[in-house]
């Protein structure tokens, strides 16, 4: 019996290996990162997928000479989905209208390759399971760290370990902040206003710097890595804006610097994650991560860590993964419909209740006894201080200083929190921060 | 026409998305991967490919309590080749038997997964041209970096840029030295004999120290990311023996470590390859690897540079690299025979003529006119002194001193060095490193 299956793979072999005819590729969303996977695609003549649609609203505007002439052009998705083209590439973003554009592609079982975080993060376990159900294919490496080619990596050469966690800078907008701040100490507006001038940063950044950015990327990480499903919503993100170049300073005596780090650690029936600014090592991975640059890294029972370090962001490294799964998808489809693995995903319950030590900065307007005052809330809460800093030189109206302490579970700190808030003395809320080891 | 090939799909979508039926595995060398490799199909119920048979001399003596009893023991490679495994898992190294093996595995039209660099790095090409004929597949993730996705990486999510080069801290061994006379100043000797006290290190460590070992890693990345053959024994390696202490205190002057690094640069028509001790800044990724880690630094026209870090050898990291083989190739058989793409390899010629800054260091009996000789050498090979370092408290009569050169290339510096080293007062051969930026 397996002789004879064996011979027939042989004699199929000279058909098997020629290359595949080249799949047709409909591009829908023609901005940076579009215009850069049209380019690859126009560029490259080693049998990549043909380029055949482009998709866009006023697209008369967007015409470029390097595109062939045989390329069509429209601004209807309906175009699109009743075309010939066997892989739609989705770089619109956003819930609306790519939800519908994705589930009518994949219903009408054309391959999807798609670099959006948010319908990922939100819809990803329910459109993997609909293109299962079509007999379709649905890729998304370019959702997560742009050119950094962490999800195919999960995919493949990954997949044979069990991991529990993955931690990452995820957010190259905050990372350029956090990086300008630490280089030259200049306050956080300072930094944002230099980031929004130089492209790293929008006008309204709030979705980069209060982590809704991040958590949705740490969301599809936690679902391709561990095989859970974690809506973004229920990850607690904390903003960076309470971050100044005075936490630098103390992060410094603590051989630490800040970056906005975002972490899940399955535990048992619980995944732990949350995204948001944290004490690291200067001599960590993290610590040494510059500019807008973004790092994962994965930790498995088998494999112990594993970190990946690239541009996050950017039309070309973006454009690369998007490429890299197009020809995944259309080796795929040469091969006629592949057994996917069943999206067998756990739902664990999601919390931010990390134990780890913690930074905790104040400031407060001088007066005697404070010391006393805040010990004793921290001492009635069961939370034992590691270190008391203060470093001179800054106003008696307005001194900030720093208290850590050892490993404690966040819901044990936070009424703690809450108290010292309200004490008189205080000028601004306390700044909280975890500290990684 | 489309429409028809939709539906079919659509039709066979709840056959295509069952699980596919488990593949059989036969394992063959259970050393230190091997045993771990088995572990893991063990231990892991989540669908994995099934072990069946394991292939070891002395079998007996390896055997364990945790291996199911229906797995196949046998000293024979013929039981394997003709038994009903569809997977055989090579881990026994070396060129012989090795190769016999893979080859008739894969004329028998089984699958082969291999950690086995020698082989790869020598006959990769030819093995996966058969493979190709064969109709069956040949993956070696496990061969380069163990632990460290990057081969994995190379194949899916970086194939959509075009790769140019490749460098790397590609030996764990010659890490663990380097590091450990970075980090106590210690003799060459000392820590090598740590290394090898604490398993690092081989009694005859001459393949890790002198190159070998990396630059048949560096021939399978060039092959894999770059689309060439190299053969290794065209890829000069120099020696780390003669790094000591000292070269640590001035290349800290310069802002640099020392690391053993290997690189393949693709330019036109050459390979610039070569594999040996460098001078890398401190702050780069290269300069930050500790004890016996691996980095992998890709660098692509369209993503930029991507840097993998992790653990590069060790049993159980390398059998998560052969575990992550053997799913994506036991997906592969449950859609048929896959069509490969055809192996289109580049054949361009090697060669170490980078053209770089360089570190000279010299050791000479002191007495005056040494500088002005060298300088005299120098100039009539028309290369230019960048600075000169003397650090003091040597004995005059070894006295170690410091000249680094503006960029020149590696071809005209090596006559320069003949002529210097045959000068009356030098006591060692000048010890010659690039320096990296």
């Amino acid at each position: 019996m397996r002789k004879t299956t064996q011979s027939k793979q042989v004699q199929s072999a000279p058909v098997a290996f020629e290359r595949p005819a080249p799949r047709r590729v409909a591009l829908v969303g023609f901005g940076n990162v579009g215009s850069a996977v049209a380019k690859i695609l126009c560029e490259r003549t080693d049998g990549l997928p043909r380029l055949t649609h482009i998709c866009n609203r006023n697209f008369e505007r967007k015409k470029q000479p390097w595109v062939p002439g045989d390329v069509i052009w429209t601004d209807d998705f309906q175009t699109i989905l009743h075309s010939d083209a066997d892989i739609i590439v989705e770089l619109i973003g956003g819930l609306t209208p790519a939800e519908d554009l994705v589930r009518g592609a994949l219903k009408a079982g054309k391959a999807v390759v798609t670099a959006n975080k948010q319908l990922i993060a939100r819809h990803g376990p329910d459109l993997l399971q609909l293109a299962s159900a079509s007999g379709s294919q649905l890729e998304f490496g370019a959702s997560v760290a742009g050119g950094v080619p962490v999800l195919p990596a999960l995919r493949t050469g990954l997949c044979g370990d069990r991991l529990h966690g993955i931690a990452g800078i995820l957010n190259g907008t905050c990372n350029y902040i956090l990086s300008r701040i630490e280089s030259d100490r200049i306050p956080f507006s300072e930094a944002l206003e230099e980031a929004q001038a130089r492209g790293y940063a929008e006008a309204d950044a709030s979705e980069d710097l209060d982590g809704g950015d991040a958590r949705a990327k740490l969301s599809i990480l936690a679902l391709a890595g561990l095989q859970v499903r974690a809506n973004p919503a229920d990850i607690r993100a904390r903003s960076i804006r309470a971050i100044d170049a005075v936490d630098f300073d103390y992060a410094a005596e603590l051989g630490c610097t800040v970056r906005q780090i975002s972490r899940a650690d399955l535990k048992d029936q619980t995944l732990f994650a949350e995204v948001g600014p944290s004490l690291v090592p200067t001599s960590s991975p993290f610590g040494r991560v510059q500019r807008n640059l973004n790092l994962v890294m994965t930790s498995g029972e088998y494999g112990g860590d594993v970190a990946f370090l690239g541009a996050g962001a950017g039309g070309d490294p973006t454009a690369v993964a998007v490429v890299s799964d197009l020809m995944f998808v259309a080796e795929n489809l040469a091969s006629g419909p592949r057994p996917q693995r069943r999206l067998q995903l756990g739902s664990p319950r999601v919390s931010c209740d990390f134990e780890t030590p913690w930074y905790l900065r104040l400031v407060v307007k001088d007066q005697p006894g404070i010391i006393a005052s805040l010990a004793s809330i921290l001492s009635a809460h069961h939370l034992n201080i590691d270190a008391i800093l203060q470093k001179p030189g800054f106003e008696k109206t307005a001194l900030p200083f720093v208290i850590t302490l050892e490993p404690s579970r966040d819901g044990q700190l936070q009424p703690a929190l809450q108290e010292m808030s309200a004490l008189p003395f205080a000028v601004r809320p306390c700044l909280c921060l975890p500290i990684l080891r």
